[in-house]
C-alpha cells in the first residue's frame, strides 16, 4: 500500500450538516491506463479516514460517483477495489472512491477475518453508526469537488461492504442507487458480528433502486438468511442476482452486470 | 392474427435425424422498422406446427437464432413474442422464431389458461415429448436456412415457455444457451399440469449456460418451488434473477438484461 504518512497541507474544508471535515490529498497519485488514482485522508472528530479516489484522466465536468465498501479483511486498495475503481473510471468515466473500514487497511491490524480485532470491532456498540458517519463525511468532502456530480451518487459493496453499506445507504439519502449482497440474517458471519440486528433495523429503511448479489452456496451467510434479507429490503425497485459458488466466488459477468445496473440509474439509460 | 391458411408451395424440405419436415412459408410477411416478420408452417407426422420468424431486413450472412416459447394462453404472435422478436432482430441483428404451443394460437382453442383444453393438454402423457419434437423439427428446418447460424442457437421462454422449453433444451444439444424461469416445483400451476415430474427428470440434464428469471411474489409457482427448480438445474454456469411482483410482472430491465446475457454467450462478448 502507498505510504499514507506523506500528507500534504489541507486543500479543502467541507462543512455540511453538523460535522466539519478536513481533507488532505496524499502524494500517492498513480496513473494507469487513463485512470488517475489518488489517496486522501479525511480528519473527522480527531480520527482519520483514509481513502482513494479513482477518476478518468480524460474526465471533464462533473461525473457520477460510486462509493465502494470493501469486504472483511480487505482494504481500500485491495484487488477488488482497484479493479472496480479502474473499471468505473475507465469504462464509464465515473469517479469511484473507497475508504478503509475500521481496523482495516491503514486503520488497523486486520488482514484476516480471524484476527481477534475483527471480532472485537463488531463488539463495539457504536461501530455501525461510526462507519455511517465516516461515509457521510467522505461524501461531504467528495461531493464538494467540482468534478463530482453530487446528484448522481451510487454505492457498491458486498459482504462487509454490505454490513456497513446497507445501514449507510439507509441513512444517507444522497445515495441514489446501490449494489449490495453476500450478506444476510443468518450464518457464521452473522453469529460473529451480530449484524442481523442492524439489518433488521435498517433494511426496511432502504428505498433506493437496489441490486442484491448473492452466492448460492455461501458458507458464511446462509442462503435462507440472504433471501430473508432481500425480502426485508424496503426498496420496491430491487432485484436479486444469485450465482452458484461460495462466498468468495462471483458470477462470470457479475461485475459487468452490476456496472450496467448502476449506469441505468445514474445515467438514465 | 394473420391468416395462416394462405400457404404457399413447400420451399424447402429438411431431413435431419429420423424425421422429415416440410416447411411452407406463408404469405403474411410484415416489415416494421427494419424487421421482417414471416410466417411458416412445418408439416410433421401429419400435423402442422405454425411459426413466425423475425429477421433484420438489413441482415447479411448467417446470424444467431433465438427460439422463443410463449406462455400459457398466449401464441406465437402475442405481444411479448412480437416485442422480443423485433428486439432481437432490430437491436441485435439475430433471427428469432416462435411456434404455437399445443392447443394454442393456430393449433387450438386456448386463449385463457382456465379453458378446459388447457388442463386436458397437460393430461396427455406424451405432451412434453411431442413439444420437444416440434421444437426439434422447427430447428431442423430453420438451421438449414443459409441466413441462420446453426452453431449459435439460443432459447428464450418463461412460464409455459419453460414448462416445454426446459425439457426441450435438455434434449437438443444444438441449443447453446437459454433464458428460462417463472416456473417451479410447486404451486397451483404445477398442481394443474404435473410439470414437476418432467422438471425432476429434465432439469439435471440441462448443462448449458442459463439465466433463470423469477418473480418474487409469483402466485402460480411458489417461491420455494422456483428456487428448488433453479437448484435442480444441472448447469454449472447458471444465474437466478428475481424481481418483486407477481407472475405476469417483470423487472424494469429484465428483457434487456436477458438479451445481454444471450449476447454474451452467442457473440462471445
Amino acid at each position: 500500500m502507498p505510504d499514507q504518512t506523506k500528507v500534504m497541507a489541507p486543500l479543502r474544508t467541507a462543512e455540511k450538516g453538523r460535522d466539519m471535515e478536513h481533507v488532505h490529498w496524499t502524494e500517492d497519485t498513480v496513473s494507469v491506463e487513463g485512470v488517475r488514482e489518488r489517496g486522501f485522508a479525511i480528519e473527522r472528530h480527531g480520527r482519520t479516514i483514509p481513502g482513494v479516489l479513482w477518476q478518468s484522466s480524460r474526465q471533464s465536468g462533473p461525473r457520477p460517483l460510486i462509493l465502494m465498501g470493501h469486504g472483511g479483511s480487505g482494504h481500500k486498495r485491495n484487488e477488488r477495489m482497484v479493479m472496480l475503481g479502474r473499471m468505473f473510471a475507465a469504462e464509464y468515466g465515473w469517479c469511484a472512491a473507497a475508504i478503509d473500514g475500521p481496523v482495516h487497511g491503514d486503520r488497523g491490524p486486520v488482514t484476516d477475518a480471524k484476527h481477534p480485532a475483527y471480532r472485537q470491532m463488531w463488539q463495539r456498540p457504536d461501530i455501525v453508526q461510526c462507519m455511517i458517519g465516516d461515509w457521510q463525511a467522505t461524501l461531504n468532502v467528495l461531493s464538494n469537488k467540482e468534478d463530482v456530480d453530487a446528484n448522481r451518487v451510487g454505492y457498491w459493496g458486498v459482504s462487509m461492504g454490505t454490513m456497513f453499506g446497507l445501514p449507510y445507504v439507509a441513512s444517507d439519502d444522497r445515495v441514489r442507487v446501490a449494489v449490495l449482497g453476500k450478506a444476510g440474517m443468518s450464518g457464521s458471519s452473522v453469529a460473529r458480528s451480530g449484524i442481523d440486528t442492524h439489518f433488521r433495523k435498517f433494511a426496511p429503511q432502504v428505498h433506493i433502486p437496489l441490486l442484491f448479489a448473492m452466492q448460492w452456496d455461501d458458507e458464511r451467510f446462509e442462503r435462507s438468511g440472504q433471501l430473508e434479507l432481500f425480502d426485508r429490503l424496503g426498496s420496491k425497485d430491487k432485484r436479486l442476482h444469485a450465482y452458484p459458488g461460495q462466498h468468495v466466488d462471483n458470477g462470470p459477468e457479475a461485475f459487468a452486470v452490476e456496472a450496467a445496473f448502476l449506469k441505468r440509474y445514474l445515467e438514465g439509460i
